[in-house]
């Protein structure tokens, strides 16, 4: 008898008949013995009407007030499946965040679990109730809910199943698994079986969406076994696991691609110690994340220094730039908001030498110019111009014999 | 400086520009020195939408996970009308009922206030800020989410200004007040200034759905003034408030009718001490609230036994009182879902003689057969054929001079 955390997306509870359907899943988990916890999100649409209704009273509706309104699609959703479960004779009960208690810090809108009460969840399973727990959401210690961010259910089912010390935490969504790239590109995308928490935690901070990243973080430093499969088919997904001997010989597991970037340039400023502090605090201070950074080497006691960070922050990260040229004596400003980062990831790059030299000449046979590159011990990232995106994941996942023979369905 | 509670109906905070508009009003009240708690109701059809999910689940969803599901309107309408607040610079805070906490017993779905705890809610108005609680629903000691059945939310606003012990209960909806009778059935019917708790108590469980039946009973207990008041207008609405002199100088308040109940007769049942509570007691254990009670005086030493049942429980009252028959000894059983029941109120009636021969007459006049009655101090109930509802409820409003000179606009 094992215990298992299973999380339902949107989609997969996107109306009564798929509820139904997933309660019929979760019966059937429950009959071969096993004690089944639910994570659920909203119905799919939901978490945008509600939203959608906030942000016509307000620019800036995010807070207390926005959080109270947001979590109550998942408060439906759970309540609709433990009556489907019910219906079917399967004992069930809800739990709200604050009825767990999944308590969190204070932070409204992107709110960090701190600590999960597992007491009645316990007894709950050790009654054989299947318990069903709202995702996304949380309250601090005064009682005010919270909520995680989008794509908070996955770090839900993630950390209560670090704190029941589950078995396995299933995701379930409505692709079969992680593939070597999306299926939309490249017809011959191959599913993979295994991938280290590593590789993934790249591939969804890359721009893979099967996973919230904070989700894979906590897996990692927790060691819980993530299955990511469909919930409208029965085929086995894709297990997110610790590292072994194994994975280290695929080299290259993945290519990923992100076209939510947009790349800022600072023209010759002065090659000083300190200079790249006095670039980027303004940014931390206005809340802007800055993912890749690259510093060409100085000449004439100047340098140029690109940077890339999310498309929304654009305009203000371009501002603020342009605010401090002076200051910093830096002859200009560019920015470039057609650009594309596409990366290659893999456990094994890190004792197989020439992928990142394979990776540029491919790019060069087809004439696609690298404008950046970034490294890790696991993946290689090139900003390329927009443009070029398809062609780029297509060579590449050709070059290193990602495909499958058989093609994707759609 | 006033403590005032306000509560609004779903038509009221039935979209975003209707919660702008509440926002003003409830804004313009603390800004003229009250403290001001707020009551919200889901946006309307909200909680139809909510309940017809369950329905496609269940055929009896009512109970714990119903009650999960339906008090997410409110918590919806709290949150927007906190944004809305705020966004106009008036500091604004909601709270959902197990945050206040509005403690009840378990009976899901109708459950009964036991307990509000008034200290967060206080220390809010205290800071000045409006404090928004979500209505209909409540909290039981384990933690689980409660409601108060439909209408809840008048009760949740009457049992708040009881436990912050207000200057007054405002229930905003989308008429002016307490009528006479139905508008739609007698252009002329007036708006009432006044009426006294035991007249609104008994119009309210008349068929007047102005009011939820147990909020006056609450405001008489506890002697809080309801005023009834549109949210659409300016116009002073109706007060329920305590009996006076001058209230008893008004013979007929108001007319009511009731369609929703149907006729059961027993004929010719044994005349015996205890028969008429082995007659009820099955219709008790079965959850079947009776109405009206009307013995004959027996001859032959048998009785007729006619009562009413709200309509949908109709078939299973009738079905169980045919089972019984021959243990009663009763020659028949008959049943009539085709009645109405008109009313006449008044606090006066009690001092006034004759007001029932009057009422007895003019029905007689228009060809009307009373088939039951029945009195209390202050209510005189006739069933009649459902078809001459109207016309009953019209020469009643005439005879007894309720209509005002002004036709009420449509």
């Amino acid at each position: 008898m094992a215990l298992i955390v299973q999380k339902y997306g949107g989609t997969s509870v996107g109306s009564i008949e798929r509820i139904k359907v997933v309660a019929e899943r979760i019966h059937r988990t429950r009959d071969e013995g096993n004690s089944v916890v639910v994570v659920l999100s909203a119905m799919s649409g939901e978490t945008n009407r509600l939203a959608g209704l906030a942000a016509e009273l307000s620019e800036n509706p995010e807070g207390r007030e926005y959080d109270v309104i947001v979590s109550s699609g998942e408060q439906i959703s759970i309540g609709l499946l433990s009556l489907a479960l019910r219906e079917r004779g399967c004992e069930a009960m809800s739990f709200l965040g604050h009825q767990v208690p999944i308590l969190t810090d204070t932070s409204y809108s992107s709110a960090r679990i701190e600590f999960i009460d597992t007491g009645k969840i316990t007894r709950e399973l050790d009654d054989g109730t299947v318990v069903v727990v709202a995702g996304f959401q949380g309250v601090d210690t005064l009682g005010n809910i919270t909520t995680l961010g989008r794509g908070g259910s996955d770090t839900t089912a993630v950390a209560l199943a670090a704190a029941l010390n589950a078995d396995l935490c299933e995701i379930y969504t409505d692709v079969e698994g992680v593939y070597t790239t999306d299926p939309n590109i490249c017809s011959n995308a191959r599913k993979l079986e295994r991938v280290s928490y590593d590789e993934m935690l790249e591939m969804a901070s890359l721009g893979a969406k099967v996973l919230q990243t904070r989700s894979v973080e906590f897996s990692k430093k927790y060691d819980i076994p993530v299955m990511v499969r469909s919930s409208f088919t029965d085929t086995v997904g894709t297990l997110v696991c610790k590292e072994d001997s194994e994975m280290e010989k695929v080299v290259v597991s993945g290519i990923t691609y992100n076209k939510g970037e947009a790349k800022i340039s600072v023209l010759q400023v002065q090659d000083s110690p300190g200079i790249a502090a006095r670039l980027f605090k303004p940014l931390t201070e206005a809340g802007i994340n800055v993912d890749m950074i690259v510093q060409n080497i100085g000449h004439d006691g100047t340098t140029d220094m690109t940077f890339t960070v999310n498309r929304p922050d654009y305009s203000k990260a371009f501002k603020l730039i342009e605010e401090m040229k002076d200051d910093l004596g830096a002859k200009g400003v560019e920015g470039d908001t057609g650009i594309a980062k596409v990366s290659i990831v893999g456990a094994g790059m890190k004792s197989h030498a020439g992928i990142a030299s394979k990776t540029f000449e491919v790019l060069a046979e087809e004439g696609i110019n690298i404008q950046m590159i970034s490294t890790s011990e696991i993946k290689i990232s090139c900003v390329v111009d927009e443009k070029y995106t398809e062609l780029a994941v297509r060579v590449l996942h050709d070059a290193f014999e990602l495909g499958s023979d058989e093609v994707v369905e759609e």
